[in-house]
């Protein structure tokens, strides 16, 4: 008898998927909290962004993006971007052999988890909130009744890209997305924000939410609870790598900006990054 | 003998590519310039922006939308997108076998006619000005001394995508960039709009140049200057269209928005809209 399984091994790499520079974020906490593990990193930024189009695009590119990804052997894949997550876990978990997280329900999770009064906030790209992937995996999660009010909040990741962050009209741009919400859940809690890029605007959108809610909002971001959920999985599978400093591998699929903006999003420099064509 | 080429005919449709929906604001000068054409539109929309990406990148997205439209039998390309004209005009020019007219020299011509200073500003896209597409043509064309300065306005497409037009916040995102250009610029008396979505801001545009300037700032957008020159173009070469009222064919890659946005650029009703995969 021969078996044509092979064992994988827990110093094969963590791969890390998004639709450009924003899942370094997701790359940053992960780094952190598994800092043995060997990580791959892919940014679709020929394609970039994903959060305007529409669901049959975004799951055309996730799985390109992937296939990629196991090319380069690795052990389990990390969907970083939101849109991707709301859009392709379906598609992704059905035909990746290996297992796949996406950022959907640990961001959920960390929600649930710090509200009191059960009302919840998400803020995300057009396609994240069309999708209704947050209040479905909200509701699916809680066991409790909970209110979840979606804002779409397309402005805020140029505003990002461009480093505009503490800034006047980045606050004017908060402050008009946040007064829209207000007025639909003058009662939140919890602030989820639901695209990896909007861990750069945190510290803003904090002050512009505490202006116009009276009482204090709890902002909570899924990259690390993806990373806790990774290191969870790892553990139950027995796929933790144990061993010294892991390394970061960084692919694009254009270049044109990355280093400028990547090492905003890492918040450490980038190092040297290959460009595939996909 | 048998001759195997085969006559261009008067019928035959012009193709206008865009990355996006931006390019509708060409649409709309063609048809008011041109009625009796026939146009046929494809808009990446599946990879839009062009405009913050790499050279080689929108040479290969431009080729492949380009190629598209040639199997749509047209006798003429536009190159709507100030981005890819920038980037990919030596290679549509090299490969395509019909006319090809990009959005960069009408509009350096429109901007030398309507200068008196020689003093230019250019507003673009990231790509567009990094390109200097525009200096390089503007200097020329203008057979006397030009002074050129172009600004990459990254936030002006998605202000006008998100129709944020007549807008404080999109004033408070104009005068900066405006404002910087001034310190640059402070003598120019013509302001080139080197972006098909920027007409859809001219008015605001033009109001905000007028407070920051101290003397009268003319702008100029290239769609005008591109069905000029289209015109002219297909007079010359005996292909002008003169029967009845012209018909419109749009074409996507990627349909999430285009009801909702395409209409705001086009001026009216987008009317049906074909979804392509390229």
């Amino acid at each position: 008898v021969t078996s044509t399984a092979t064992e994988t091994k827990t110093s094969q790499p963590i791969g890390i998927f998004d639709s450009g520079v924003g899942g370094l974020t997701v790359v940053r906490a992960v780094a952190a909290m598994l800092p043995s593990e060997n990580l791959v990193y892919l940014g679709d930024t020929a394609r970039v962004p994903y959060g305007s189009k529409s669901a049959d695009t975004v799951v055309r590119y996730s799985v390109l993006s992937t296939r990629f990804l196991l090319s380069h052997d690795v052990k389990m894949v990390l969907v970083a971007c939101n849109t991707a997550s709301a859009f392709a876990m379906t598609e992704l978990r059905a035909t990746l052999p290996v297992p796949v997280l996406g950022a959907i329900e640990p961001g959920a999770a960390a929600a649930l988890a710090a509200t009191k009064t059960g009302r919840i906030g998400v803020l995300g790209t057009l396609g994240t909130v069309r999708s209704e992937a947050y209040p479905k995996a909200l509701r699916a999660l809680a066991g409790r009744d909970v209110e979840v009010m979606a804002k779409a909040c397309p402005l805020l990741v140029p505003l990002a890209d461009e480093g505009w962050i503490d800034d006047p009209v980045a606050e004017a741009i908060a402050r008009r997305y946040l007064t829209e919400l207000h007025a639909e859940a003058p009662s939140l809690d919890v602030l989820l924000l639901g695209c990896t890029h909007y861990p750069l605007l945190s510290r803003m959108l904090g002050r512009v939410a505490s202006q116009i809610w009276a009482h204090p909002v709890t902002l909570v971001d899924s990259a690390g609870a993806m990373a806790a959920a990774a290191k969870a999985e790892l553990q139950r599978l027995h796929l933790m790598h144990e061993s010294a400093s892991g390394t970061l591998s960084t692919y694009v699929t254009d270049d044109a900006r990355i280093d400028e903006v990547g090492s905003r999003f890492l918040g450490r420099p980038l190092g040297s990054v290959t460009r595939v064509d996909l």
